[in-house]
């Protein structure tokens, strides 16, 4: 396995040095298919993200392809890095397990979980430093809203999860997703953690739009947004070509902040 | 592939008719301790429950372990329920693939999930009528009220979460999981959720009290309890002896409710 000795936060940053904000979703289990996405793409992109569930549908082989995949994203640059979205979230003997499957056994740099069972559960994932936690927030999903819209306290679940996050951050190793399509809600949601990495799904596809997702999204230091394209890359007819508009909408967003 | 014409939920009946309400949660990737463990529990159980993350920890060994675990106890009794404790939860698409890989290719007859992204997105399980969906509300981990505690309209999240999944529940195919260690948010979520089947880890290393459980989850009829041990069966000297010494305790408890 090819190594680095940067951890996640490291590589984003050194991507984003470089006025680079794209992850690439990998929703499919070919790796040829995602070999190419990655030749066509990798030097325009900060992050690649494969979803776990599309490589588990097709068993073993997805679970070799999707171990490859990662491998290879490392293989053309071990300062990339691939988060595995998996939204696992479980009782703490349990997360260590998933912790030794993601970061272990399939070599991944970040992973996103569920927040419900509580910090505590959630120890083994913060245990590992050099890796990237992303915690659920503000989903992009049509539905989102059914349970973290209610109010606790005053407040919608999803901030008072956000605020909990924040806390947890003693080793920096902390972000957070929020949907891009929640313009608003990512905005307060960025009041709220500060600098921490925000992995932003849900544009193209989903119908997010980029000059308020960007706006809303950017960090003190115009940096701190990875923003997910899955299928409005992967399955173009030239993903380079639409990575590049993708890059040229984000930067012009940029411009006006 | 050995199937049976049986949902979920009616294999869970003819097993309660016969008194029988323990799961073994098989937390361990090796196949062979597993096809001992069924071996010496089957007759005496009304469901297994292997944890994904011990087999995903052991890569695509792992996944063929779990494969082959879930063939051979459908092998041995076509109509005892697997309940996949994998608690996923993703956006609806994503969630499509995730029911594919736990129906389909490992066969199981359950799967338990998350709640965080709403009904929406948990459509294509629950359009999954002959399978089981268990919701997490309340589980048995010492953080759990963290988030699962907080007020919203004048009652805990968990209790909400419980009566959005009674509502939820057109096709007779949800259950929830409630820790054994939460005896009277137990009895609260019955109340609720009217006769659903509740999944209640633990009991044993977690510290959950058999009779305090019983008593708290049993339903109208004298069922919907799905009793679950792991380390305390799997890694006990004698599997059968400890899963005969729990169905006592468990028979004694029913006759003083």
């Amino acid at each position: 396995m090819v190594s680095s000795t940067s951890t996640f936060l490291e590589k984003l940053s050194v991507k984003w040095q470089e006025e680079k904000f794209i992850c690439v979703g990998l929703d499919q289990s070919n790796f040829d298919a995602n070999s190419l996405v990655v030749d066509a793409t990798f030097d325009l992109v900060c992050a690649y993200k494969p979803n776990s569930a599309f490589y588990e549908a097709k068993g073993t082989e997805g679970l070799e392809n999707l171990k490859k995949t990662i491998q290879y994203i490392h293989e053309k640059d071990p300062d990339m890095a691939v988060i595995l979205d998996a939204k696992r979230g479980d009782i703490g003997n349990t997360n260590e397990e998933y912790a030794k499957a993601v970061f272990d056994d399939l070599g991944a740099d970040a992973v996103t979980v569920h927040s419900y069972l509580g910090k505590e559960s959630l120890q083994p994932f913060l245990n590992r430093k050099d890796k990237g936690i992303i915690v659920l927030v503000k989903t992009s999903n049509p539905g989102a809203g059914e349970f973290q819209d209610l109010d606790t306290g005053g407040k919608p679940i999803y901030q008072v999860v956000a605020e909990h996050v924040k806390k947890w951050n003693t080793n920096g190793n902390l972000g957070i997703v929020v949907g891009a399509t929640y313009p608003e809600e990512l905005k307060a949601v960025r009041e709220i953690v500060g600098d921490m990495p925000i992995l932003i799904p849900g544009i193209g596809a989903q119908g997010g739009e980029i000059k308020q997702v960007v706006q809303a999204g950017i960090n003190n230091i115009g940096q701190g947004i990875i923003i997910n394209s899955s299928r409005g890359i992967i399955f173009a007819d030239n993903p380079r070509e639409a990575t590049l508009k993708l890059q040229r909408e984000i930067q012009e967003s940029l411009k006006s902040v």
